[in-house]
């Protein structure tokens, strides 16, 4: 008998990429958590059900038996959300930032406003299973990563734990993403006609998601340059990770790097020495795919790092992270 | 010695295209007309200076001595301005649609509001060059045309005047446009992720634009089908015309047609029996492109006429217009 | 236990989507049968394993024990290869325009070459299931339908069959398609820089695909005008159809006239008088979506009709075929 | 009276650009010049005439007095060309890499091939006119720069130049650019559907334009990382240069090294610290536009350059060279 997964902010891209793969997740079923009706839907066909609608409150946890709630909303909303859903008995998993920086000071550096629940805070699990599974296994609330830091982490962490890279020269990532992580809300800056033809960069060095990969990937900020960029795209996220080795590196032994810290995950994927994904290879799936290039003269070396923002991203992990929680098989609903 | 030409509503699409289109015009400088700020402008460089900036007021316009009024604005906007600005001794072109159609009764029908000047209604002069180039000359106000009607009036007329369709089957208009014809105003529908990989019909048999076919190609309602649909793009207009052709007709006779009545117009241009443009054919040109496709042995035919939403279809045809106003060569600024 | 479904061009994206469909198919198992390594395949992670490769040969269906052959090929190679892989005792299922049109006369006509199996053609079952299911149940060679009249025969057929349309005035079918639709070999006309910001009409009044249409609906070509267009969209087809509808219709008739036809139907989909549907409604689905836009005082009428090209289009309904022909739950793989 | 000026290779996309830019040079008329016919035209309208059209031959050099030859070609072209162009008495500008590398072992070292001409290789001139106006001056040929170096010399060469950059630490640049670099030839990889709602990596650390940026902003190889992207757009680079800069450098100083280099140059635009300009602000000029982000407490800094590839990345650097050549205005066609 599948078990209720409720969404709350299932009209924005990364809810309703969370309600389309719980709609054929072999063991749940989403509730829409009506919270706030603040965006239009999509037509539909005559006849046409979606999932149930309840609202976003304790006593509909309680009533309807939800097991865990997703909140697909602002760090706000997911402030405000998280403890009644609690209390109420479901598990949360929040895709906002609002759980995910370890203390209320470096939330307020970074999201520039107070944490309203410091003690939620202190339990939260930071959401990135191929680093922590171990932890998530028996989280109550999932903090589930930031996009960029996704593919970031993935790619950097191994570079550092094993010494790869020469942290004096510092790790640059520039990364480029589709506009489906800006939201749904309508803005200038997401209006067809401004994106469409172009490519820009934003938060050119002081992007929120930074602090994500300095704390997991253990770095300092001076040695972490990172770069968003728009690309007139729908989804995706590539990131090119530039480092410096230590003598003695091969492109043969980064990717055995990888491939021994990655071989047996089911999501991450590593490619020959020389060979590296694009945006397609990942889209609408939860892999992440990693390629490197590496000039053994000079010691140079480029990390592409690639998943879809949507998915590995936000839902597909958020799925991934249930998953966990509940004690099904990582995979289910995800291949 | 240049004079000047204000553009009220500067920041949007039709607006920049006209600030762009005046300032490499030989006889005119644009101003930029405030009236209320309503959204962002683009970065600019270090000492970037663009056009001056003056208030949309009547006093302003005295006051610097502003020749012509351009009105790149909503409807409403444009009633509340043209008075004013007339008053102030300005020619005004306005790119809405409050003075196209000829009534208020027909406004109100068309555009479900009262028309709050019906006297200026009355004056207004529909600025279509090719049709009515005599009338515009002298006009104070003219109504610069819809993006659809110019290419769809410029199309179907000469298929009307020379009776060469079968106006009992009638004529069938199938529009697409570029999404900036839908305006700078951030919404959902016009959502980078909501228009890329998609593609969608609107205002079926019921855009108000269809009017302005009806009344200046001498259609009746019955006899002419219409619908809008909004393509991937920035800019451009392609509409497919389906009509049935009396006995006799020949793709060169009807080639014929149209060389006859544009064959010295600077800005519209036919093409060889069976040849089409494309949507590039006219970008960033204030030309529209004519080509038509004919089967003698049926009678059926097709005419695919194209413009440049921005250009022909909106601020190139305010330009053009203008140059008809004051009296310049009217391929100034336009080639 | 699953049996064997082999692919010819699976390079393609009709068979690349084929081989992706048939992965998830619960009773077959994709083969990738090589007849022309013609094409360049995307990099793929270390160790990734894609499905079996044969050769596209009688012996290798034969000692492979292949149960259905899938031709995703042009004209010239389905011809080529139907025989021998019917011989060898494997269902065929073609997705080219080669076992379409009934006769060899009517093939050189629209294809201007001879066709090279006529007696193959008489056995041919055309293989759209919501109109065919029957003889299509016990086929050996199925003729899959092309993508345009897909959506145009599932829109169109039942304004004749009920005699809503008034054909002394015609149909006026208005078609647009991704660029998946002309395949992935390369040409000028696909490059990217050609399409994107562009639109263009192409086979006006005279493409192939017209033939299946005047077949399967009952329609002389004097009483169909079709144009075919290229959006700058990967995949997906919306068709605009038009029609004039004799005294006494109205929209809630004309949707009940559908809802009947196809209230049962898996993967036909009707909206609600007035609703209609986008390319994204159907996108990446097996679905044609059906919406009817009708102005009871003129009689005129509008139908949109949206489907995947790649799905319902091509290798979705190729599956759906192969689900009738082997007996399965039409549905299977499909959902 | 206007001059002639040839462009060899006016099909692909430089050429185009340059035959329009070209048409409206106030000093210079076009001819195109026909080398070999190998890819498509654009339908045109009834009566158009383009530019007269000769062979690409010294004798119709000779006959018809052109001035100056444009080689819109592949390298090889480029070095079967030159040399009679130039000895039938043409100025000759080329836009292939065959002679920006000065040496001919530095050209096989990166294009994998042997140079034909060497002695032409030594009296090229490399045509950065920011960087090398004096010797542009009074050059017969000239090697117009690579569309990704030109962005990259003007934002680098600054930086090294003055000693703001830790060459220790090395300068990375990430380079993304339109389809409209890799030039009209139809293949796979710029084919729309592989492309649209893709980004790819390519050429990583090995691409052949990081020998014009070595050899121009003196740096040694190990101090260097490029890497080239694929933007889903038809035109335009932005390149996001990554630095560490010495002690006491603040983001006011960086900007005012690049104005006092920049600030009387026409065609080069530099922003406020912290604002950066996308791909929008420079497409269609002949604009290199740069900004700059600097985190003065770590010393680490972004510069954002951005050209649009066929102008001052191809076409319009090409005539703002012949400009300088023939003793025109720089500035001659370009605004």
């Amino acid at each position: 008998m599948t078990k209720l997964a409720g969404v709350v902010g299932f009209r924005g891209y990364s809810g309703q990429e969370l309600v389309s793969l719980l709609q054929s997740h072999p063991r749940m079923e989403p509730v829409l958590m009506e919270h706030r009706a603040d965006s239009g839907e999509r037509p539909q066909p005559r006849n046409w059900k979606g999932p149930r609608r309840i609202a976003a409150s304790a006593e509909a946890v309680n009533k309807e038996g939800v097991e865990v709630v997703f909140l697909a909303t602002p760090p706000d909303v997911s402030m405000e959300l998280a403890l009644p859903m609690l209390e109420a008995g479901a598990k949360v998993i929040d895709l906002s930032g609002a759980f995910r920086l370890g203390t209320a000071d470096n939330y307020k550096r970074w999201y520039k406003e107070e944490h309203t629940q410091p003690e939620l805070l202190k339990e939260a699990c930071y959401g990135l299973p191929e680093l922590y599974r171990e932890k998530i296994n028996g989280a109550r609330l999932v903090a589930n990563p930031g996009c960029y830091p996704t593919a970031a982490n993935l790619a950097i962490r191994p570079l550092v734990e094993c010494g790869v890279a020469d942290l004096g020269v510092g790790i640059v990532c520039d990364a480029k993403s589709g506009v489906s992580g800006a939201g749904r809300k309508p803005s200038l800056k997401t209006s067809f006609c401004e994106v469409t033809d172009n490519f820009s960069a934003y938060s050119i060095l002081d992007h929120r998601h930074v602090a994500e990969v300095l704390m997991n990937s253990s770095l300092e900020e001076t040695q972490f340059s990172f770069t968003a960029h728009l690309l007139p795209i729908h989804r995706g996220i590539l990131e090119t990770i530039y480092f410096r080795a230590r003598a003695g590196m091969s492109a043969e032994a980064l990717v055995e790097i990888y491939e021994e810290r990655y071989g047996k995950e089911p999501f991450v994927r590593v490619y020959e020495p020389g060979r590296v994904p694009d945006i397609s290879s990942a889209a609408r799936t939860n892999h992440c795919d990693i390629g490197v290039k590496f000039d053994a003269e000079t010691g140079r070396g480029v990390v592409i790092s690639v998943i879809d923002n949507l998915v590995k991203g936000a839902a597909g992990q958020a799925v991934q992270n249930m998953n966990l929680v509940l004690g099904f098989a990582e995979t289910d609903g995800l291949q």
